[in-house]
């Protein structure tokens, strides 16, 4: 009988490592951790994931075939299999990462970083099946996005296309503080984190009453925003308005370079729907040159959030496959 | 005897309209033009505009095969060969251009916008040679890109990827007024007509004696202002400082998105050479993020101004058969 064909799909996250087992329909065969911040070395840290793989792999190897190994981390650089400089992993510097894998395995191994691994996640098991050219924007924490052009996922020289979380939405030094070390970086705003940086400014600028004023900046998080919101505090309600204006703004200019069929947003701050969706795309509209206009989907990302880290980190692997 | 095999490289301006036959080495044996404004309807233009074709090439053809037409024109649209809604030529709407050729000719016809066809010369004659990523940005006039992915040119899912020109440099509606309707277009700023607009500002602003001081916008050209700056005057100065700083802030944009090698510029302002270069590579490396730091060059294109939209069109022809 022919084995059924799964791809390792790891998602290297600051505090847990996530993998599972996934078919070419995206379905998760098994899924287990460890502990990503047990391990000062990324040597040992190779070792025990792998054999935590293996037995993991044993309880459905009856049935399946790894064919791969896709993994996504922060920093991740697809051309040369490193992770480099990540400021929330233990391990420092750059990583060769694709090659303490190779140390225990002959089969492909694929590194990315998140967003990258979101966008061929979407083209090969979400809402980007059969699109050519699409966008995918992490709202998450940071903000983070993947290109694809043409079918393929777009690398970059250097292997770290994608960084639109950290171009400016304004010139000069007025801006806000990025943990990149610039200022006015478009994630200040348009992610988890700026939303309640936002939401702050709303709140010092008005005198609008509002339950959320009881809450300390360390409190707060997105999903209290976004609750308020759909209650209809005003406070919370004008830190999406402007939300939306940064990221519609910031949208525009995506449009203007690779020219996307459609535009995904992904994470927690996409799950606030309409009250993200509707102000950035009114925005966003707003800020296209007229060839552009009516014509850019913006969408939701079709991949469950739960398992979306280790879907797309697997994703790659099968993407490499179908392109040769 | 084996026929040297050469594109026609078409170049279609609001006035004139030139062409030339182009070997693979970017010499160009023949070339000729037409009144592109004494034509209202487009059917007679493509008809008079291959006729002198025809009569051209008969004075080389003993020795020359032509293989395809590249077509240069405002707005064209490269995944439709049409030209659609420009500003400065006679034909309104959408002119199937392509299609027109099509009447008189069995061979490959290809049609899109001159910074795409400046960025696909840069690659097959030009700086940009045996480079797989690299933006190609037009400073004339207005201001243009061509983003080169992986080794091609990329179209975008309505053809018009590259138009950034039009993206603007900050949120809001006090910002200069651009052509295109837009509210702070960086074309507004990094172009021979954006130039001037900031001299103006600059001279509005300062009271520093200049020479400028004398003559009227109309008047004034970039080239005034280049040739005012290497004299010494500081107003030029200045306006070569402000228009590096805004271009500048946004090639770290480009940069973010596509991760290039290399960004070329081209056109009148880029003669200016480091009058334009210096403020730009420093503005640029200033909004850089880290990982991108001293590794995107900066650098001149090598297709001579003179011939590089005829270039850049005929290049077209030779990067998609040399993919076949």
């Amino acid at each position: 009988m022919e084995k059924r064909q799964v791809v390792t799909g790891i998602d290297i996250g600051g505090t847990n490592t996530v993998f599972g087992f996934v078919d070419r329909d995206g379905n998760i065969l098994g899924e287990d951790r460890i502990k990503t911040n047990h391990y000062p070395e990324a040597t040992g840290f190779v070792s025990a994931l792998f054999e935590k793989i293996v037995a993991a792999h044993r309880k459905i190897e009856q049935d399946t075939e790894i064919i791969g190994f896709g993994i996504g981390a922060p920093m991740g650089n697809i051309n040369k299999g490193t992770i480099e400089y990540p400021a929330d992993l233990p391990w420092k510097g750059i990583t060769p990462l694709a090659e303490l894998f190779k140390r225990h395995t002959d089969l492909p191994v694929v590194v990315t970083n998140d967003a990258n691994a979101a966008a061929v996640g979407e083209m090969i098991y979400g809402g980007a099946k059969g699109m050519k050219d699409f966008v995918v924007i992490t709202l998450g924490t940071g903000m983070g996005s993947g290109f694809v052009v043409d079918g393929k996922l777009v690398y970059g020289h250097d292997g770290f296309a994608g960084e639109i979380g950290h171009t400016s939405i304004r010139p000069g030094t007025s801006n806000r503080d990025c943990g990149c070390g610039k200022k006015g970086c478009i994630e200040t705003y348009a992610s988890a984190t700026g939303l309640k940086r936002t939401l702050l400014k709303v709140m010092a600028d008005s005198i609008s009453p509002s339950d959320l004023r009881k809450y300390s900046f360390e409190e707060l998080d997105a999903k209290m925003i976004h609750d308020a919101a759909l209650k209809g505090d005003q406070i919370a309600i004008a830190a999406f308005e402007h939300t939306g204006m940064m990221l519609g703004f910031k949208l525009a200019d995506v449009a203007a370079h690779t020219n996307p069929e459609a535009i995904f947003l992904f994470g927690g701050l996409a799950l606030a729907r309409d009250l993200i969706f509707e102000p950035t795309r009114r925005y966003m509209e707003e800020n296209l040159l007229y060839i552009y206009r009516g014509k850019v989907k913006l969408l939701e990302s079709k991949l469950s959030t739960q398992n979306a880290a280790v879907l797309g980190a697997s994703s790659l692997v099968w993407s490499i496959r179908e392109q040769q």
